[in-house]
């Protein structure tokens, strides 16, 4: 889905929007020499949870983007579960995140690169909640760049 | 396994006692009103980690006892991974807490009731890293009796 916008000009679809946020969030990570990874949550257009991938600040391999993004939401919302709610997040979630957000009962998850190695999509059973959405590849070479670019200069410094 | 003590009086196998301790655990969630499900981390016969069930009091979905021992372990070891040490919990692992697992590489996970429906064992591809070793069924039972009595007290209340 592309939007135009009145003056004829290109414009970005909301789902584009709100993976740019997630995408802010992916380089605060960075900034902080973590892996690049951000994600966000909306609820009716509007931001109500953000993080990032806080593995090596906060010395917890758990600390992915995702379980920040989803507790700070769930908190926002003072109530457990974000069933009107969409959780944008750059890269695909792995397991862990994907079974949170069965919790969480997420009502739609949209991430941009697909992992294949460790996101949920390898499962061959579905492991979030049986309403939620899955679109993945919004921004997908923005969001892949970043991280290929985060190894690579790791590699080069050792 | 079951060791017989020098008096010749049957005595517990150490995944037993340290079952009983992941008991204790549960039966604190049971005192503030939470499904009892307890776990610890152990590491060379040490408890280096323990956790309940915190969903309510904490009003968040993903603070299952898992998460919070795993994060308690890593936090006293002050390194990421957990590659020499067991995790003992009441119930079989969602697929959240199995996936957490992964990351933490924990080296083994010791489980008292099994789920069939939300336990990560449904799966049909592991989800544990490679070298976790699984042994379920350690006090069934009693720790499965925790939960039916607790489901079947909320349901007489309503």
């Amino acid at each position: 889905m592309r939007y135009i916008s009145f003056d004829g000009e290109a414009s970005i679809s909301p789902d584009e929007f709100f993976m740019n946020e997630a995408l802010r969030e992916a380089r605060e990570a960075l900034k902080e020499d973590e892996i690049p990874i951000g994600a966000i949550v909306t609820c009716k257009g509007q931001i109500i949870g953000r993080g990032h991938n806080l593995t090596e600040r906060l010395n917890d391999v758990s600390a992915h983007a995702e379980m920040q993004a989803l507790t700070a939401a769930a908190n926002y919302m003072g109530g457990k579960y974000l069933k009107d709610c969409t959780l944008y997040v750059t890269m695909e979630p792995c397991v862990m995140c994907a079974g949170a957000s069965y919790w969480f009962q997420v009502g739609r998850i949209v991430f941009g690169a697909y992992d294949t190695k460790l996101g949920f999509g390898r499962l061959n059973q579905k492991i979030t909640h049986p309403k939620t959405i899955i679109t993945g590849g919004i921004k997908e070479n923005e969001c892949a760049q970043l991280v290929r670019d985060f190894f690579k200069s790791k590699r080069q410094k050792t």
